[in-house]
């Protein structure tokens, strides 16, 4: 029941990558993203905002093509026989507009880490850009890419819930518990700072994340929230807890929870939804396993690519079931699945609809709308707000 | 480690019961949570609203005391020398407030089932009548009575979290998920009918009993709740689903969730608070594990009487760890501690500080302010609304 | 689903005690057993082997009719109108074959500890009383009491598994991981010392109990064991590590492991057997739980008296899914079964054939036929050593 | 805390690999393992006993260099200036001798699937091989990549744990409980045939795996074993059900437990360890969690990466903390210190001391004495046999 990945592989896709350098993490996950399927080979980076910083962490990398900036590198790409496929955007989110702004520009495929943009007109200005030049974007919500996740989706899409009735998000961490953001911590200084995080704090961080897998699995629009965010550690700037009530399309109430202060939770990130037939329970942190509850019914804990597994959940799947597969593998399939995307694109054929899963430019909008319908509510005393 | 309950065991004291009748759930509870520790004896009864079928139930129970109403019974009572020490309250909510006042102008102690009434008003004069009397008046909510939560609470005012900033409590069944009350089960009957269960549907049988334990817990006042009910089932009266966000003192941030259509939740009561230093998190389904994360070191499972079990857990326990304690003794708890209050006051002594945990009256007020605050904010499209 | 335990209760039985005086655990945890569903009421007892103690005891207790001892007491009740129905043997093993055979020769119902003797032959001769008196024999293999026990036991003669093939057996716990009996912990005391314990340490005290319940669950004979018992704790005079294979009929192979030197575990007992068909699970410290794995199938969870719960299981309830009972209630389910075998002999009527599942003298007996094997193996270097 | 993955990367590693063709399993892993963390290339390979579809595979594959077998490729890479660091020999067991052999005659270090051989006296031949030529040979016991696996091992040297006393292993799935041999299925054909798999089962293919991490974790040489093999499934000729006791030095006690027929086990493999001072458990499907129990301190559940992690599973680790990984990464894990083995001999420098986990030829003859002994107790009635 598992995929042989061995099989047919096409040739490798060249890819570029702007951000990534030393000291940061999401750039180095995102190498191994392309990497592990084996469907991508990074040639070409703009590494870090600074040249000799690059030059020098491209060689590290055997990178071969090390460019200044990320403009050189659209520009210098653009023009070779041997350009890249695509580019992966890993900077920090005040700098993911301008770079995919110019990879689309110049007529290359974009896979850009979340959220989309720092704010909505941002995104707006790139959707209209992708739908115009009609290039693949995808946006890396890797939690879409947990085989568990997407086989959620399709049961929920096949009527095994019946009509939803709620739905329980939740995505805490606590490594901002205390002030680390002051003793110089990377990863917490870009995360705390409005100027290139954007306004958004937990809510970018994790709450988008939570926000899309919501989506993603149920197949419903969020209508509107009400929510109440706070900074909890002294001098913070902002949100690091995020509580609100959601309404969705078709009567469907939600709850969404994130935070980064809340010690004893590393990475928990849950999802719960719950029908008129049925209930389902997902947690990344056991990501292997999804707990389906028939009314009536024992729960059933199906494993990934064991007893009760979907198609859907075999095609992004590596190894049988009870062979752990993590946090790698999910967000590789993203990579993966651009990777069929783009083949079909270079093969003027229509990609297996499998691949088809990743989240896009759409999402990356919806996540800003969602963005800034809990700022605004958040401001205004939790009132409900339409996204 | 384990207290030995055998020893030095007053008299059994007499204990009268309202309600309780043939097909109830709570009555047979009540009756084993007196009997378990040996602490009482039922010896006077008025248990159904049928004075016929109270005094076959009577003879079936062997309760040598049978009653055609509360009224005569708490009459009979006062003027017996044997006359009981306390009675139990055991019917549905919407007569509870009756028996409280009459077994009170009687001089006897109440032990009463929660919600402590229907209205707010109620409450309150209930209130006065107890600080007029001085009668000891015990809330049975129970699941105080479980040694981790009391645990939970002493490490919390021992500040093992420092200052609490988030609560999350959530209390999820699913045995509403369809209109069972149609189908004339005694249980949803009642539940889901407003003259008898009051406004607050899950909000009143489960959302009070979230609301208490997290303030039983955390020591904080909650003061402004924006919440969001639901009726999913057609044809339900009341709310099966109830979503909100809290404020607490003290800038503390919460959410409740309470539902009794979600499938593949029997009984899931769940509690997690987090403070700058450490998160404690408890679930009833596992009740004798309390798990403490103190920041920056391994989540510890403490068992209930196991090592890092404090004292107030071995005061509330049994057997020692590794031999689960469940809802049962949990509820005995209550009971048994308000023997050693009841039996304090026989021997004009102060009882043990421990057995002073039992909720009472000023909870049962708590619980009626929580419900009117929801009801109001719900019907308010979830504007905050203090409590 | 919950059986009302309020209805039609017979009068409560008069239940005598021998052993259970202050400092012990088991007496308390048989007075909790018989009181907790109502069917017992404890009017005489010799509860320490010092007449002055026995007596005090008793009066803090409030059980009436106290005796210097068993043998007094075996001959005074007999003589009474109002004698005890059955007598509940709580002593040190040591201690359980001369006031069984007392009781039974006066014509009293008896319920015993385990493990039955110290003694196969004192076994067999308890055998043949219990066989010529034709009287009511329970020995407290108090597992067995647990509802999704008596369901797996239930499924397997269903056929739910089809024919066994492995059987796996642990029963785990730390508290004698050092020396505590030389800290003269009571408990610790005599179960180390092979006077009053008998020959097997752990083996006897947990092992015993790990055997029985496999095989209550499994209806399987074992045939043969090959034993490799430690004594780990230097100074030790009795087993604290038992492991061995084991041999049932029908070629079922089976392997047991009993510890009392295990950090980490409080009393971690676990049984799981594999058919050919399907695979189930079940954990002491998780009650309530049976995991059941039809070959192909995911793995189900049913909860005690929720969806897929068998009637053997509501039997042995008393409270909804979601509401954990534990090791009181389980232990309680063994009193209030041998309350039913008693009631119909005093009624002259066949007993429910639920309250038909309680260990008896030949479970007795086979618990030591299997120490004596396993002593004998372990002696000659694990030779397979049929029981 | 986690280490750069990105920093510094030698050249990638020239890889071949012998077997690994169309269908197999463990072939795909191995190239996964060898491309996760960019330190090899795969750029020659005979992957099936077939010239022709071997030709076919590794065209698709994108394999530079493909040989008709691995007797002609060892001899052509010999030659080659641009020849293969390393071979991975992922082959039936009957297989591995030869090439192993064959390879390290050419001066080729070696990556080989585990067991080593299929008999102990090849196992020996080999081990001269690898002594005489001072090759680097890596066995893929790949559960000792775990980083938790590897925190456990550290642990114990360190002496958290005290003196050991007992250790429990098992490893149970249930992808054998009926013949599917006789369905075709390509990977229950060979493991079952004792031609191609050896002369044992489940034995050699998890038993070994099983004993060697319990060696790894533990430290400690076992020093005899009384063991019961079973062929459950009918028409069956290997061992499906291995049930043992195991004696260490140091008077350490232990058992395995190895199943293919334990229906609701995917790949269940799991360890605990006991010693004076603590206990220690780790599972594989958990396999980012290890327990670490202190005697009379709460159970403990360190995180891979989390707080208490050790640098040693950092060094095993590519994110952080809750986010997870699994069986692939622990497989690469192998390959990656083996290439830091391979580099540090063409750099003339010593490895990174983390980079020598990786079990080798001593570990491989240590499995097949293990398999010895364990086949000859087993056709001795379970008699203790000496390794």
């Amino acid at each position: 029941m598992t995929p042989d990945h061995s099989r047919s592989v096409p040739r490798r896709l060249r890819l570029g990558m702007v951000g990534g350098g030393p000291g940061g993490f999401i750039g180095a996950v995102h190498r191994i993203a392309a990497r592990l399927d084996g469907r991508y080979e990074l040639v070409a980076a703009a590494l870090t905002s600074d040249a000799a910083r690059s030059h020098a962490a491209a060689a590290e990398l055997h990178v071969p093509r090390s460019y200044a900036n990320f403009a050189e590198m659209a520009a210098g790409e653009a023009q070779r026989p041997d350009r890249i496929d695509a580019v992966a955007i890993v900077t920090p989110n005040n700098l993911h507009f301008a770079p995919a702004k110019a990879f689309l520009e110049a007529g290359i495929h974009v896979i850009c880490d979340k959220p989309l943009t720092t704010t909505l007109s941002d995104a707006r200005e790139l959707a209209g850009i992708v739908q115009r030049t009609e290039l693949i974007f995808g946006l890396t919500h890797n939690y879409t890419g947990y085989p568990m996740v997407r086989q959620a989706r399709e049961m929920i899409r096949d009527g095994a819930l019946g009509n939803i009735r709620v739905i329980q998000i939740e995505y805490a961490q606590d490594w901002l518990s205390t002030a680390v953001e002051a003793t110089g911590q990377k990863q917490a200084v870009w995360r705390t700072d409005p100027a290139r995080n954007g306004p958004a704090g937990a809510l970018g961080d994790i709450g988008t994340h939570a926000f899309n897998i919501a989506a993603f699995v149920s197949g419903l629009a969020c209508q509107e929230v009400a929510a109440d965010l706070s900074s909890f550690v002294p001098g913070r700037r902002l949100d690091d807890n995020v509580n609100m009530l959601l309404r969705y399309e078709k009567n469907v109430r939600g709850m969404l929870w994130a935070s980064q202060v809340a010690p004893g939770n590393d990475n928990h990130l849950a999802l719960r939804v719950y029908g008129e037939k049925a209930g389902l329970a997902w947690c990344q942190e056991r990501a292997n396993e999804l707990v389906f509850s028939p009314l009536g019914e024992p729960p059933r804990t199906i494993a990934r690519n064991g007893a009760g597994s979907l198609a859907v959940a075999a095609h992004a799947s590596r190894v049988p079931a009870g062979h752990p597969e993590g946090y790698l593998e999910g967000f590789t399939q993203l990579y993966t699945d651009l990777a069929e995307q783009i083949h079909a694109r270079l093969e003027h054929r229509a990609p297996d609809s499998a691949a088809l899963l990743v989240p896009g430019i759409d999402d990356g909008v919806a996540g800003m709308r969602f963005i800034t319908a809990v700022l605004a509510s958040s401001q205004n005393n939790s009132a409900w707000t339409a996204l």
